[in-house]
């Protein structure tokens, strides 16, 4: 089945009205998300550090994935499903606290030592590093609260369903095993399959289960899910690419980060094994890769997915 | 209604039973836990990281305490009522896995900067701080793995319920949090009900919430929940209470970690507010209390729960 083309799709509106949400909602969760439960808020330094770490910066990549995947999936659901709009809005704000708990403790010294995120000092050079340590490690546990909210607003199993799919995404067979592997190559010449590993479980699992979970709020058949699944694992690995590209031909100023990181540190990257003109035929490669898995799903409403897969190949930053 | 006493319960065989059934399971989870759903394993150094930091140490209170609550309860429960024991088990070893990984922070030179642990040297110190960084988000992550299994061995309600009363106790307004408030009162005098606050958060949370995880695993009673969360508040905060005495009346061999490091660091500490003989009486209180909850729960088969308390306040480490 090919994916309908709606010329009356804007993007650019769908990406802002769903970014005010995304905002409104971090803002209004990483706060005094305990005082329903605790009769003591959480430390004000450990707060200001999260909500530092959280709010106003990013590019929400993950959140809009697990929105837009959502959204297409629910569109397909008989008209008598559940809403789990709520649920789908806890899950894309818990992947933004898992990338921003990651970024946090990445920029530490004992990591990647980097003073500049998102334009602004990194957190453990504005809070000290011991604060920046247990924001991250708050942060990580507060994406898992806020996926299991008290009451019947959010359906037990679908509770469960993404606690299984972001576990997976963060842990040593994702994200945190990815920036081991990222460690330990520093100085080495991988292939480019060993890259490719490492790059899927250090961006590649999260952005792919970004897409899963806002797929697991709205009801899929098994087709859906592995069409989508190679739509979040093409993406996620255009993501990378295009990082790596970044790293190379954009400035600081533009970034928001420092440029040049990777080969200052003498990463393995993209650029480095392919070379630049093939790293950026790759990232188009990728993006196709993406737009069939789309066109294969069934799903007639992808235009926001796809609008996604165009930023993360087409962004600047 | 009373507890039972029970002349027949050997509490040391009960312990023994349940620690090799803890660290065979420890073993095997903190391992290849990822295989089924990925080709390529975590990384080695961070795997090994995280097996040092988990295996071969550790007085499993946590675990153990999952494990009486859930007997507890299930024995009060229909002899109909599914058997949680995998859930319990996985409980279990989701909260010991939490508490190692706040470990593996806390000894980084950017917190408690120590290098002794369970007789062991510290995490960073044998693999590095980057590694230790990484080790500990890896455990936090696989502690909900762990409580988030696929298939239809645990129900999905009480995957929710575990993974709520576990985030929860990690987090801002637990865990964490606690130790924010710790770093920051270093060179403050609390009051007494400061410090309680303080350690409420810092190592009750997770204690209680280990008593609360067991008992979800059961099917409980709004009476017997609250009473076990008397019992779990009472040891959390008894088990601080000696951590404090033992740190000046205790030396570092049988500590297995440096001992007068409170005072070191000039940190408030109960022996400091209260004196030595009075936080002795505190604890004895604090175990008096715990006991009256058990006996006013409506459980019959308290005899564990009644042994752990004992352990909490007569252990020499």
């Amino acid at each position: 089945m090919k994916t309908v083309s709606n010329l009356d799709f804007d993007f650019g509106a769908w990406c802002a009205g769903h970014l005010h949400t995304v905002e409104q909602s971090l803002n209004a969760w990483v706060c005094a998300q305990a005082s329903p439960h605790h009769d003591l808020s959480a430390p004000a330094d450990l707060v200001h550090a999260m909500r530092y770490a959280v709010l106003d910066g990013g590019k929400r990549l993950r959140p809009l994935l697990v929105l837009a995947a959502w959204e297409a999936v629910s569109r397909e659901a008989s008209p008598t499903a559940p809403d789990l709009r709520d649920a789908a809005l806890r899950a894309a704000c818990a992947t933004e606290l898992i990338h921003a708990y990651s970024l946090v403790h990445d920029d530490m010294p004992c990591m990647d030592n980097d003073v500049l995120r998102r334009g602004k000092p990194t957190v453990h050079v504005k809070f000290g590093e011991a604060v920046a340590l247990l924001a991250g490690d708050a942060l990580q546990a507060l994406a898992f609260e806020l996926l299991t909210p008290e009451g019947d607003a959010m359906p037990v199993a679908c509770q469960a369903q993404l606690c299984r799919l972001l576990s997976r995404a963060a842990g040593s067979s994702g994200m945190a095993g990815g920036q081991a592997i990222d460690l330990a190559s520093v100085g080495l010449r991988l292939n480019e399959r060993q890259l490719r590993e490492m790059h899927r479980l250090k961006t590649g699992a999260l952005l792919q289960a970004s897409v899963m979970m806002g797929a697991a709020c709205g009801g899929t058949s098994l087709g859906m899910r592995e069409a989508l699944a190679q739509y979040g694992a093409a993406i996620g690995l255009a993501f990378q690419v295009v990082d790596d590209i970044l790293d190379v031909t954009a400035d600081s100023a533009t970034l928001g980060k420092t440029a040049g990181k990777d080969a200052h540190h003498d990463k393995p990257t993209y650029v480095s094994i392919l070379g630049l003109q093939a790293s950026r035929q790759y990232a188009q490669e990728l993006h196709a890769q993406a737009m069939a898995a789309l066109a294969q799903s069934g799903l007639r409403h992808t235009e926001a997915l796809q609008g996604l897969a165009d930023m993360v190949v087409q962004r600047s930053n």
